[in-house]
């Protein structure tokens, strides 16, 4: 415990620091070499045969440890975590340690065939699979109880005594990283397989789905402009605009599928066999048997959990949700009130004051959605959900219907019950806007400027002639136990999900809010990279193969809109005029028109295969070679029994 | 050759003749020779290690052959192909030579523990499996092009040497299985388990999915009867007729497909893997390498199947489509000829005659569907898809289009354009009852009289005194080979599909449809069974774990049929009189509501799980000990290299 880390680090080159475990403080001494010896034991003795050591820093011990692997260990790591590399012969297989040498870059001593993610991966994976044996509690803690085949590290975690996990970063690679990625103003493509080197498939795959989106968007916004530029305001020309956006909503959202295969196949998580999933860490019950593992573990009834979702969450969100158009109502009597005032004063400021209602409301919304945000995770998580997978459906379902209907409520009300067309268009200039420059200050520009002035405090007490890479490894474990967790992609997605919104549920009526989007995209790409690489510890790679429910909630908003744009179009009064006898026939042409374009949306959505072919057969060979081997399996187990069949 | 049946039956119990093969007549001997020697190889020599004996009859050597394979041979197939049996502990797994004895029924001296269907399914596997060597012809056939790998049963059927391969029927089964089915007039479930015993699980699935449609049919009916007997002619009603009807058919599709995936669990298929595609029969090109499998096979590029698709299909379907329309003219002409009539010379005969033009009508557009059907086939089949279920789907494609154009087109135009809610109900029923009708009589009834005569003719030249159970193999077998092949499930899913149709399409204006097809299908279930177990060659078992595109096409309906219900509403001047200021919000409120109901649809197809909780928790059980198994796989594999790892 005494030895310094100077001395560690030469004279045991194998060991490279690659996760941090921060215990609590006052941690006992018992505990703390018990779980020790859990993590170094070894494989068969149901331990994680993983190496650690304490950090020591000038303070002294600070409960701070230090784990890594060895490069054989983190090899058999990667077999049980299932990770597909890429063979040499351009294929994407499972690893498995026996065939090692038929991967691409394999050698023994090559220590970067698997990236620092994936170490930290395995590492993560082990740590979280550490179970108990035959212990009753966690020594030194009799109230932390433990049953057989409960993780270790997850026990530790709810009773506090493990404050955090978290993965290194490497400066060297962050560095290279960063300067690629947003250090240099540039055209061109995000250097994607870099970040997934680094932050994992999810975090990556988000990239490519903004990137995407943008590029997506850029259509949409050059359209756009000479509606804006020129005041079109002339039937065909909306109608046309209109149709494009929504036919176009649906090919972005379909040939995503396409892009997300590809991309997740050359990073083999399209291959991946999912694991099976384990309780998540906040979940308690009773100690019952799980019908399906035969393991003891807590159960919970699942009428009881149903009982709380329908008896008192969605109560909850309905309350909510009337609250939401509670403020709207308030909002629309800010409104007038403004309006009556630039009536009255006719001046620039009050001309001025009245986009302030818009402005506040717009602030409202956004701190609105933030609170419901923290009061849907207590729910979720009081609901008491199993699996981690259900628990974020769960969330994502809570917070998807509240935030649709808190943004685009009053846009809806001023659309279809006040038919201002002048005014949705303000509002939703002013929404869109308002909610985007907020999004940016609170997500990355805030944390930023709070982060580097901890940094500068950090580095003012320590001896601070050194550079970011030159920093010990003492003092970059201390910097980054400090800064910031990442909370997952959920809220990036969602500000994309509602910028989704914004831009297509009313697109004839604001061609320019898709420019709009594009610049704050772009931005957002920026103000994001810096976020990850600089404002928050690195986060734990995780595999993933798509988006996930969010292109079921992309496509959702994508039908949606193809109602209210038909309704739109057909509330215009260029529309109007041109059925001058008779209003049944315009309002049935326009309904006409929207199951047409609807049944058009369904077919291409159903005609445009998921996955490129050049994949779809990549896919079909693997499955093929599956396939035989089982058979050449069974048939050599046919051979030994030759014999028997001729004498049968 | 000389021995004859009676002497092989007795010597040789072991040999059960389960499948016939007809050759040619004239067949030369040298083919014959080299296929049955193939036939009855080893397998390590390549061949299908299967039992082969002559059929010798009155008239001498007839080339039929039958085949049959040892109990231990039916074994090891069963575990080639995969099949999913019941374990000692009530749980599905896939059955495994060394895992025999864990099985349920199991016993080495157990032959029923393999269903007679399955081991002709598994015969048939293996003889469609048994592949071509080096041989580059058919022994005496040199235009009969054989290739490494490419199937010898599938080349001897192309080039017509060989006539068919049919299963045998097991007269004492059959017997027992048709009293249980339609011998006895009862009220009661189907015998689906001894179906699927018999006929395997597509056509039990098939049987399964007509009982469970006719049940669910059921509240339709009851709720239909009173508005026929009191003629109900209220708004409200037929409003509440039309919405049971729609979240109806919702909740009954939903619920079918939990019923689905309970019966083939149950039958083991829900588990089965999916066999690798090989080329279907007709499939042809030059040789190439396959770049799936990396095997010599032929290859037709998909740029010329493409072009046959859309420059010659496509145009033939629309024309076909463009005859079906201008046949549906000339029919009003000939009901507004009718009517004239009428009006003329007002008589019972004139009254009768208004009938007329219907069913012509009815009786054409089911002549039509048939002719189609056959272009449809033999299109393609021209269009040379490489597999069968690619294939399958662009036949069933064109198929439905088709279909279903023919048959409502009518209806539509009458409800739609003439707005004659008289002459659609009256051309509705008409165009029902008359296809079922017509169907019943040319599906079942006339094969089965067609059947009977000719089985009459048969018995009278033999010694005729024996009764069916009692008849020698040979005469079984010159029975049976003259029998007509069951074509598939094809044109009984389009059957229901079609009154599917008839019944939610325009519910809410022929509320009594429901009863006709209740009354239908109660008759349908007869004659289809009396058709399987009487008319037709007993088919092979095909596995399947649901009824596939058709779950899909029943859905679209029930989507379209919301709409047409919603028009048909909104167009009855009970609904008309509610709103007799402004036309405007009667349309805005059907639609309105319309969108509504849809949207119901949609989240109740969301949330009502595709498979019940008992059936989701075995599964998981399954893939978790799977996973588990694979996890110490991986760790015993960990513990060799744990000497390694000490010492790296």
């Amino acid at each position: 415990m005494g030895e310094s880390w100077s001395f560690l680090d030469t004279a045991e080159s194998n060991f490279r620091p690659l996760v941090v475990i921060e215990l609590a403080k006052g941690t006992k001494e018992e505990t703390i070499e018990w779980f020790t010896k859990r993590i170094v034991d070894k494989k068969a003795d149901g331990g994680a045969q993983l190496l650690i050591k304490p950090l020591v820093t000038e303070n002294g011990v600070e409960n701070i440890y230090l784990v890594g692997a060895s490069h054989l260990r983190l090899l058999l790591g990667a077999e049980t975590v299932g990770l597909v590399k890429e063979c040499s012969d351009n294929s994407m297989r499972t690893f498995t340690y026996s065939s090692r040498k038929t991967f691409k870059h394999f050698a023994d001593d090559n220590h970067d065939f698997l990236t620092m993610a994936e170490c930290q991966y395995i590492i993560k994976h082990e740590l979280e699979n550490l179970r108990a044996k035959n212990e009753k509690i966690i020594p030194g803690y009799p109230q932390a109880k433990l049953y057989p085949g409960k993780s270790i590290v997850r026990r530790l975690l709810t009773s506090g005594i493990l404050v955090q996990i978290f993965p290194l970063h490497d400066r060297e690679e962050l560095k290279k990283l960063s300067h690629s990625w947003y250090g240099r103003v540039k055209v061109g493509y995000q250097p994607l397989d870099d970040i997934r080197c680094y932050f994992g498939e999810t975090i990556a795959l988000y990239f490519g789905f903004l990137e995407y989106f943008t590029f997506a968007l850029i259509p949409m916004a050059v359209i756009g402009i000479p509606y804006y530029v020129f005041a079109w305001e002339d039937y065909d020309k909306y109608v046309m605009f209109a149709t494009f956006n929504l036919l176009w909503s649906t090919v972005i959202l379909e040939v995503w599928k396409r892009m997300c295969a590809i991309l997740t196949y050359r990073w083999g998580t399209l291959l991946m066999k999912r694991q099976f999933e384990e309780p998540r860490p906040g979940f308690h019950g009773v100690l019952g048997i799980n019908p399906v593992t035969g393991r003891e573990e807590p159960v919970y009834s699942s009428i009881k959990r149903q009982l709380r979702i329908y008896l008192v969450s969605l109560p909850f969100v309905c309350l909510c949700l009337y609250f939401s158009l509670y403020v709207m109502m308030i909002y629309f009597d800010l409104e007038q009130w403004a309006l009556d005032y630039h009536k009255e004063n006719e001046s620039n400021f009050s001309s001025l004051m009245l986009y302030v209602p818009s402005i506040i409301y717009a602030i409202v919304i956004e701190i609105m959605n933030r609170i419901y945000r923290y009061a849907a995770e207590f729910l979720t998580s009081w609901e008491n959900h199993r699996l981690e997978s259900s628990y974020q459906n769960h969330l994502i379902l809570k917070v998807l219907v509240f935030n649709f209907l808190n943004c685009f409520a009053s846009l809806f009300y001023i659309a279809f019950v006040l038919f201002d067309m002048k005014l949705l268009r303000q509002s939703l200039a002013t929404l869109l806007i308002t909610s985007q420059i907020l999004n940016q200050f609170a997500e990355s520009l805030l944390p930023y400027w709070l982060q580097k002035r901890y940094n500068r405090r950090m580095k003012k007490r320590m001896c601070s002639r050194k550079t970011d890479t030159d920093l010990s490894v003492a003092e970059q474990v201390n910097m980054e136990k400090e800064m910031g967790t990442y909370l997952g992609t959920f809220d990036d997605y969602l500000e994309l999900f509602l910028q989704f919104g914004y831009v297509s549920l009313f697109s004839c009526v604001y061609p320019l809010a898709a420019v709009f989007a594009v610049l704050n995209n772009i931005t957002e790409i920026y103000s994001d990279a810096l976020k990850m690489c600089r404002v928050y510890k690195r986060p734990f790679a995780e595999p993933t193969a798509s988006i996930g429910v969010w292109q079921l909630a992309f496509e959702t908003m994508s039908v949606i809109s193809v109602v209210t744009n038909c309704i739109l179009i057909g509330m215009s009064p260029e529309v109007d005029a041109l059925f001058p006898d008779s209003k049944m026939d315009l309002v049935l042409t326009v309904a006409l028109v929207e199951h047409l374009l609807l049944a058009i949306k369904f077919i291409m959505a159903f005609v445009i295969p998921d996955k490129p072919r050049e994949i779809q057969m990549k896919l079909a060979k693997l499955e093929f070679e599956s396939l035989e081997a089982l058979k050449q399996q069974v048939r050599a187990f046919q051979m030994q029994f030759h014999f028997l069949l001729i004498h049968h």
